[in-house]
């Protein structure tokens, strides 16, 4: 079960790079959401190329189509297959890696595990294959909306640049006015000339990309081994880039005592909450009704046109490598798609395993 | 499946800190390996509190039965059951607990969840459930001791105090001479010395654990969602007090370029090795032959004796509260042995799901 | 995950016939169902041997213990784990049998498979394992209860001698009036005659056992692959002498035509009802709220003390076989047992995936 | 996952009879596997409406394309995915049926479940859903035929009309030469008649398919849970008109004693084999090395013409109906292709599972 992720909210993704298309199969949805095609296209239209100076220079239309799963104009409970076709395919780029692994790069690993590479594009490793994470993602995302769920994904820091906080209104505002996806517009402004400068160089710089879910009940997730925050950190590390996952405070309670990082809890508004959100939204593996915050470490993309020492996999001997081809030369804006999508089928899973969405009919 | 984890090699959990017993049922485990009660003993001494200056005072024997699984001295392809009773249960330190979230604990997630909170000692969210994990992870490093693959979780940070880097070997010496499981002996020092400060003034303090396995084969993991480092993720942030995972360079890439650090491959011996392991033996999503590498975030015990506000959830109103009990000042020596099991139980689920180990019988 | 059935409602099964223990970790029971000891006695006693002139002589308590997962009288949400410690075991009546595959006996399988093989009373392959089954079938006949939901097994044909037609509460009335568990008790004193002359002639007999539940809501199941008629035949068919599984008509819809046992619909009583219950309670993988009605054919004991071909494994050399030990003459008034057991889990697994009881607690 | 089936090779199905496509998505097929859309369109033919006399007169093209998986010819280890675009959807025929649930037929549970059904043909329910089955079962058929493994369905019993036995050669060649895929030439004939007779009364009729499945190796299966025969039987009631399964002698075990049955061994050319195969191949839930043998019962068509008594769901009172459209007299030779894939499907997740298989590259 390699490509599917999700108990009951489960995506099958399928595709590659340079093959007829890529998608994803969405099964589990509850009949009777309000679904269209346009809904998943307004979110795969985020994670395009080609729409602005920090990404990739290659147009993709991406344009989603809807095999199954959805009848008169709401879903019907069957499996939702939505398809993209490739259409942009310069395989000619790519001959020349048939043997030869880029660093960093999964080729390696993939041969080693198939012995019979795509060596297309990265094919399979593609970042392209995440057009499957946001047709689910998105179809998870209608489905939250629903239950007042909103998630947000966005830049925090590139390079040696970091962005100020901001509130969850403020993140959604902003983001949309810059190519960097960054919340704080000064850094943006910062982050978007620092990419700029290492697509000059033939380099690529990394990043920090911050998830934020807000208006999740208290109870998802299971204390021991299907733990919230156990599934978010499995599929955000399964994001092509990523390195670290952090939720709350992450890394930084390794220099923090209990008295200081401890949520306390008050009542306000005869509701129970904590004075802090150090745990970011999830104590013990399951929410507790705070925000969900989770940050992840994004690797620059391995693929740059500086000279790299390889080996030829056939003769066994060393060799460089330039890559060519159009990369992204920071990932991260793109990634923000990925991640909130990712977010979004964990929620809508879990939702649904934990009782708060009826299984089969939304309107139950 | 909330207690269960893996695929082929899978364990599932059961007990609570003050019911009658804790331990596991490992499923999966192929036929004629040479296994004992012993070797599970062996790794649950090193979770064992009440053995130095830094942990709990609480004396626990937990000695492990095993019930079912073994024939002859030798797995016989059955689940292997192990069981340890719970005998040092002082229940009258908790009931004053019983509708008293304790701040940064799963208590408020699980009644909210499970309207029906055992509220002694954390009941099913107790670190003592990790002993179930244990049990599993012991079976896992015999299983893949047979592969030639080893594993070793050590402290390296505590506080404020990082500890300098050390080789697979210093490692496995120098963490044995330690009550904090530090290679760095100097650190070591005061790392200890810092807890024993924070227990005097009734707190806690946090950490870092970092796990390296050797001698992984390139080819573990799948590409898209099933991958090896999201799989290591998801268990190493299931375990109760992480807040954060890395693997390899980690948040550091975010201020990294392509150039700086990509793994360029070489040939030597014959064999294909990279010149760096800033990937930390995982690249899209698969291992590439190089040691794997994580750290793990863990926070200060949440249990502190120092007086904290929380809420009374009968009477809805603002309590305050101080909890006695014996408690970790920090966990994180306890946590390498967790850490350590359950690397193990993702790298023999996976050894066995690639096909380097045979399903059933580990003399095919 | 070899030894696990259920997705919400997951039984784990463990032990084998002639090691310490036998039992099984009940996981997804929702919190706050009263559960005791007792409950799950009451349903093992049923499936004990030694009770009566038909079957086996050997005595066995058979008696549980409850490891984990009840709180103050209810389930707590944690996993559940019951076993039976085996204590009557004449490990001398089964050595000669090393290398000796006994005829229709899973021997010869497990040897291929495991190349590990646990010769005493069948290890694994034991009917003792069934103890598993109707631990987890006590809880969930406990958890079916609750919501007006009953089951009944019992037993139709023994050899050539069938029962007449009963209705539900005949058959719960019956049934423990006699040996067989044979609702018609004319019948049954013919099929107990029967059974008892197979007995004295070293032979075995095979039977059929029918499975009834009653107030199954409808819309239990999915219309492709996770269809409550596929789930049940698996679960059924998985018990060791089990042959052939039916719904409703079964076998007999060959030989007939839709006009003829189409199950048409009427309203009555203001709901709606089917004027004949053909399809046993479940059309299109989903129950329609009529009783679900299945048969299991069940192969006479393969043990018998009759002399039978075999071979030397070890010499790989034909060879005479004669089963000693204690044996079931007929082995389906103690299957009855666990057929029921085995709707049982089915149906609480369903009805939970279903939306029809809460995921974690009862009371919801 | 309601829409999956299988651990290791794994189908996950899509789309209704009247959307725009069905077709399936293919998981866990190793790479290097030589495949076409050829060898997909051959199985699909099989199964196609319209090639004879005793079929629905619908003409369907069916025509397979794969969107995924292949590279070079070959299987790339990635999810293989094949669509199927409907056609020839005639909705007028339908729509009387919105609140009218059919008798016999999925509707009213669905409704009961989904509160939102797809009236056109049965949607989801339809048997045109088993086209996703015969894409997964004809890659798993060119994955099996690598190890020698054949499989082959065929009729055996139409309304009262038994079929002779014949041998596994004489089957393959002979259900070719009648529409009836009976290889009992002369009572191919008979049922030809029968299903002729009953289409003119507007009605249908029911018959068995049997299932041979020859080269299996010993050791597929677990022996409690995950067993063969409960993983073939599940499957193929799985199969939408299904009410029986049963392996080997089936339920003639009841009225048999174990002396008669029990397959003894014997040495055959230095090899292990049984003197008979009443056990169908499978014993304790194992593989032993004999042909695997089942048997299914499938219900007359529940769509006939004749006048029949349903209810109106939405003035909840009684009605007539008429079932229009065109409909297979008896769906058994059709069946035939699905029998013959579903039990593909298992035996390839199983040749995996038990390692026989390499799970990632066929060339291992």
């Amino acid at each position: 079960m390699s490509n599917s992720i999700g108990e009951k909210f489960q995506i099958t993704s399928f595709g590659t790079s340079h093959g007829p298309a890529v998608g994803a199969v969405v099964d589990g949805c509850p009949a009777n959401l309000q679904l269209t095609a346009e809904d998943i296209q307004k979110e795969l239209d985020k994670r395009k190329p080609g729409t602005s100076s920090v990404t990739t220079p290659r147009k993709e239309d991406d344009e989603v189509f809807i095999l199954s799963g959805i009848f008169e104009g709401k879903t019907d409970g069957t499996p939702i297959t939505g398809v993209v076709f490739n259409k942009n395919q310069h395989s000619k780029d790519y001959s020349m890696l048939k043997n030869t692994p880029r660093p960093s790069h999964g080729d390696y690993g993939w041969m080693a595990k198939y012995g019979n590479y795509d060596y297309n594009g990265g094919g399979r490793g593609s970042g392209r294959v995440t057009i499957g994470h946001v047709i689910g993602g998105a179809i998870a995302k209608k489905l939250l909306k629903t239950q007042n769920i909103e998630i947000i994904s966005h830049v925090t820091q590139i390079g040696d640049i970091k962005a100020e906080a901001q509130d969850f209104n403020s993140i959604k505002e902003n983001i949309e006015k810059n190519p960097v996806r960054c919340a704080d517009l000064k850094a943006a402004k910062q982050m978007e000339e620092l990419i700029l400068d290492k697509k000059q160089e033939g380099d690529s710089v990394g990043g920090i990309v911050e998830t934020i879910a807000v208006n999740v009940p208290a109870g998802l997730g299971e204390p021991v081994f299907e733990r919230l925050d156990g599934d978010l950190a499995r599929i955000l590390m399964n994001i092509g880039a990523v390195k670290g996952v952090e939720i709350g405070l992450g890394f930084d309670v390794a220099n923090c005592t209990g008295s200081q990082i401890n949520d306390e809890y008050k009542i306000e508004n005869d509701a129970i909450t904590t004075k802090t959100n150090n745990s970011g939204g999830i104590i013990g593996g399951m929410s507790n009704g705070m925000p969900i915050v989770s940050r992840i470490a994004v690797k620059p993309t391995p693929s740059i046109s500086k000279c790299q020492n390889t080996v030829d996999l056939e003769k066994m001997e060393n060799k460089k490598i330039e890559i060519k081809g159009r990369h992204d030369p920071c990932i991260c804006p793109r990634v923000t798609a990925v991640a909130e999508s990712s977010t979004a089928i964990i929620l809508a899973d879990h939702m649904i395993r934990s009782g708060f969405i009826h299984p089969t009919d939304l309107e139950k």
